[in-house]
């Protein structure tokens, strides 16, 4: 699992600093979250493959969350893109894009569909035989989701040398891994725990922004591998972040901890603090495991 | 008279080259024209002050040339702007601004007032006592207006050794910049050709882009100081450029040969061409006055 942060500051793009994206590769499932104005520059010098990207996730409706969205979507017509691509966002979404489509004169030569979100209970809203991807309803000024990304439990592990004590024929591997027992020409029965290992634990990525701190999302990220947080301000600003319903570094790490997640990445930060350092400082006065989002920033798990 | 090009390449951003957006300072006036996805952070990296933005033009509603003016009209408000904002825009323009400011639950604690263009004439669209504005109707795929700056011809310029001459009282010396004749205290009346000198001349410049070759807007542009025009293929791509109701280098050059301009400057460029080079060798071989644009590059005139 590689997530990788195109941007993560609050607000608006500046010379150094993008708002909201990041590309989270999962099981071989490439997914992008969040599409703040420069998002398909960024794409571009994090050399991720556009021909790749064909599930978006939107959070919510703030400008730095999505104004990069209608022309990464151009983007992909010029390059004469024809894979479809899904959208999944507040509702209203559709209606944005669709009216500067029509307005320019222009149309996508692929399929484009949006999935638009109005549910106030965490929904499935992808999935398929790898990944399933569910909305985890945040609390801010707008309609707000984050996204929680699990890969499936995989296949079993094979024992290759328990397997050929038994002399079981390779057309068999596939139901083995598949967890089934097997019957012996001589009718004994091999249970499967004694051919095979345990598969790889499953990965899951949480993305939570933005929001106030909110309890009411710890069933749904409970025990999560890595979580991603916002963490607009730092406690000094505690007021400012009830105010404008975002939170300070100190309560990202605290959701990390009574989620059990093993993994906290930090993002959206005001730029008003001179350095990030202190996000980071703060999250772990409560939490061990804090890693420091940053624009170009890869991470793997 | 200062030009600076923010972007100039046509259709997508890119790592080091930015769709259309220019800001033209003329008479202390500065002019924002056409907002392409990045804008604002180009008029960050060349230190434009936002304060100074209180005028957009938006040439058309080709992404390429509008998909940063949402953001930047966000990032006004979230600078507490208060200073009223005019965009000038075919329309539509407003729709999609106001659709995008309502679903992220936002607005402008700005006066935004939006002059929706429709007209297929030329007409002033801005004017205050030092500079007008007009349309330049263009052919393009969609409803397109390129834009006419002009200064107003300024005051005459005192004479200040002939002034003095005729001990004329300094109250009066608005009254002759204005152009008028002085009758002195013995009832002689003193020309005001003999106390002043012409005024500078008065600058103007023409932006057109997109457009296909085009010589009904020559009788706007007659005379122009300064012509802008676009050049997104060489005469190579003739056939595309046609197709596409764009211009070739060698066809910008004869526009302004024939609008007897006294500089070209070439840009939306076309990004399948190693070298810009090449566009102001071919517009050279028609017109001798020519820049090239470039995103981040200033000229004075």
């Amino acid at each position: 699992m590689k997530l990788t942060i195109l941007g993560c500051y609050a607000a608006t793009p500046r010379t150094f600093t993008n708002p909201t994206s990041q590309v989270l590769d999962i099981n071989n499932r490439l997914f992008l979250i969040d599409c703040g104005e420069g998002t398909q520059v960024q794409l571009r010098k994090n050399k991720v493959k556009f021909s790749r990207i064909n599930h978006i996730f939107i959070s919510h409706l703030h400008g730095d969350h999505f104004f990069g969205l209608v022309g990464l979507i151009s983007t992909f017509s010029l390059l004469n893109r024809t894979t479809d691509l899904h959208i999944y966002g507040p509702k209203g979404i559709k209606e944005i894009i669709k009216l500067q489509l029509r307005l320019s004169n222009s149309w996508t030569n692929y399929g484009l569909y949006f999935h638009e979100l109005e549910s106030l209970e965490s929904e499935i809203i992808f999935e398929d035989h790898k990944v399933v991807v569910k909305t985890i309803p945040l609390k801010h000024r707008v309609y707000t989701n984050g996204f929680l990304f699990q890969e499936k439990i995989g296949e079993r592990k094979l024992n290759i040398e328990a397997v050929q004590n038994y002399a079981i024929d390779t057309c068999y591997y596939q139901n083995i891994k598949n967890g089934r027992d097997i019957t012996l020409e001589d009718g004994s029965v091999v249970l499967n725990e004694d051919l095979t290992f345990e598969p790889i634990p499953a990965l899951s990525y949480a993305f939570c922004s933005d929001t106030v701190y909110n309890e009411d999302i710890l069933p749904i990220i409970s025990n999560v591998e890595v979580l991603y947080h916002e963490s607009t301000f730092l406690q000094s600003e505690e007021n400012l972040a009830k105010k404008t319903l975002h939170s300070t570094a100190k309560e990202a790490a605290l959701i990390a901890l009574k989620a059990n997640a093993k993994q906290l990445v930090l993002g959206h930060y005001s730029t008003r603090y001179e350095s990030i350092e202190m996000f980071k400082q703060e999250a772990e006065t409560v939490f061990p495991n804090v890693l420091l989002g940053d624009d170009g920033k890869s991470f793997e798990f």
